[in-house]
């Protein structure tokens, strides 16, 4: 690919204190220089090195790509009466994440694909460039394993999660589903996926369970990530921290133990505000985490049940609403958190030798992301040095 | 111009509980044909009748435009470090609504007719086909009329707002500057509007000041509209429906007495959730008012100050979240309520003579809107029967 310039970037976050003021690594009246699939030359606009291309960001800002490390893309099914009637009073039967795997089980492989597809473009208009993504709406192992086929052939950060809920058939017999997760179902499942994901929550896996189905992915390569302390306190983030996963995501309810816990590990604390936002939850204090010193990152967790928004711009403005975050925190833990949460060095910042994945946004400064909720902001959008959007 | 025929929509929303079911008199399977500016046919896609050109819906849904009723879009200056210092915790001196009158004096009424047409632009792109806008950042006889000349040369509701806030010069003698709004700057101004606003609150004017704002309003043709009640309980909402005020908009701080008074007259109530979001106040109860019989509308109070999103459906979503309104009622009052507010029958609904103000969203209903907060899914609009979006 032919080198480009983006010259005359008002404000260029690197998240690369070393180049630029503050945690964010802000550069004022920047260029940033894109060869293949990597970002080359970041420096002032005025000393931007002769490239086959040009563009002029004329005062706009240029920020890191999303990392949005947490949703659940691979299903089927129109859930949208469900949250009507929900939001409305009314009430609804025979909806949940039952009506999901149904619809998802009865999908063909190409309609998973196109949907996942779909899915990953219009998260690319938003300024996303990574997006995680789980199964754990199959729970069969023919069912589960496609679905992470699928996504592989889109995707890097691919996540098991057949010990997503107990599936209808195995109710009367959950230790049973938990043996065909860890065997036969993660033998199927491993080869696609690079990470493993349980449900850690009281109507779901509990500790035990849940330990058993992380020993045997990480025993089969899989990186370690948990569904942890959404609803109420439990043994999740206790779990997560105590076997080195990567990341534990919700922790919406913490002990001053979890807390501690996550502090003095290596595991990132997740956010998801657009769960909360969309089921009338409490939101998790972002700020008592920071203040610990844990590493926090913000995700999306798009998904049809509990957080249908696939915008990261979004919930990073709701982080700073609702959650004690500053503009600056949330951006960073937006991209460079996401990246973390993701154990990747390549994305969720800008400096020579990055992947080249980044948006420009129609805004001087990153801050109107929180500034002005809800706006679309983003004008452009590069993944691996190519233009997505 | 020529006929356009939308065929296959998915959800069509009226607002007319005649042509459809429930108050949103929702269509499914629908079509919709524009001819000039006007709606000219609705009824089942498979009776469309023929026109000159035709576009398939294909499932998706189309509602009326939003009418934002509320926005202050005739200002100059960045005040993107003062919101960034406040979300952070930071001191800042000098900042506030000085700063952007200030830089509001200092514009060329090119710039200001610029900055004017990128929001009303960026407005279209989120599916807001009519914006009100108002004065309140000259606060000089010249600096107030030359705005609204400006905003009425691209803009049917135009609002002056001369008693914003006390200007400095006058701050010593508030009685002499409701003299000057009064007299000579009305007498400049009420040619270029057609409504006249005040800012009745504790700190800016109060109710007698306020009441002479608007009875010389009203004397000159002007309608009537009120900020009441944002930042505390006060006499803003008792006066506005007194007087028979078309809106009175915040409506933040209501007491029992209040809310009776809304319900038994013709005011409409406009809440401004974008407000309270950005300064982290707490949200009107719009649940309280609908119960009580009130007609409510949603606006955007876009502003670089207290509420700097342009995004209806952002508005929309964070009524459902915090606000107590369903979904079809968040809609209706952006679409319907803004028309109510702004005492229009000819926008807000889709019906035979409406005018063709309408957004296409990439949704198979607009539940969307609340279910998949932050996401852009408006993918087409068009306003007097031209695509502007
Ligand atoms: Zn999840
Ligand atoms: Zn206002």
């Amino acid at each position: 690919m032919p080198s480009i310039a983006i010259t005359h970037i008002n404000t260029l976050v690197t998240n690369d204190p070393s180049l630029g003021s503050g945690p964010l690594g802000r550069l004022r009246d920047a260029a940033l220089v894109v060869e293949d699939d990597r970002v080359v030359w970041i420096g002032a606009s005025s000393r931007a090195p002769a490239t086959d291309s040009h563009l002029d960001a004329a005062g706009r800002s240029v920020i890191p790509g999303f990392v949005d490390s947490h949703a659940h893309l691979l299903f089927a099914g129109d859930r949208t009466a469900e949250f009507h009637a929900r939001m409305s009073g009314q009430p609804y039967e025979a909806g949940g994440i039952a009506t999901t795997v149904a619809a998802t089980r009865a999908a063909t492989d190409a309609e998973l694909a196109r949907r996942l597809a779909h899915f990953r473009q219009e998260m690319a208009r938003q300024g996303t460039t990574t997006v995680e993504t789980k199964s754990g709406y199959g729970l069969t192992v023919e069912d589960e394993a496609r679905a992470l086929r699928v996504a592989a052939r889109q995707l890097t950060e691919v996540t098991f999660l057949g010990a997503h809920i107990v599936p209808p058939e195995y109710r009367d017999e959950p230790a049973a589903y938990v043996d065909l997760v860890t065997g036969p179902m993660l033998d199927a499942c491993a080869p696609h996926a690079r990470w493993i994901d349980v449900f850690c929550e009281r109507g779901a896996f509990d500790a035990e369970q849940a330990r058993a189905v992380l020993l045997a992915g990480r025993a089969r390569g899989l990186g370690l990530r948990v569904h942890a302390n959404q609803l109420g306190h439990g043994p999740g983030v206790a779990l997560a921290v105590e076997l080195g996963a990567r990341s534990a995501d919700h922790c919406t309810h913490l002990t001053d133990a979890d807390v501690a816990a996550l502090a003095d590990g290596t595991t990132v604390a997740t956010l998801l505000p657009g769960c909360e936002f969309s089921t009338r939850a409490p939101y998790p204090d972002a700020r008592r985490l920071l203040d610990a010193g844990v590493v926090v990152a913000l995700a999306t967790d798009c998904n049809p049940g509990s957080s249908f928004t696939s915008s990261m711009p979004f919930c990073l403005a709701v982080a700073v609403r609702e959650m004690g975050m500053t503009p600056d925190e949330a951006l960073w833990s937006a991209t460079a958190g996401g990246a973390a949460a993701l154990d990747r060095a390549d994305i969720g910042r800008l400096a020579p030798g990055t992947r080249a994945d980044l948006a420009l946004l129609a805004a001087p400064d990153p801050v109107h992301l929180a500034y002005r909720p809800g706006v679309p902001l983003v004008s452009a959008v590069w993944r691996d040095g190519a233009r997505v959007a």
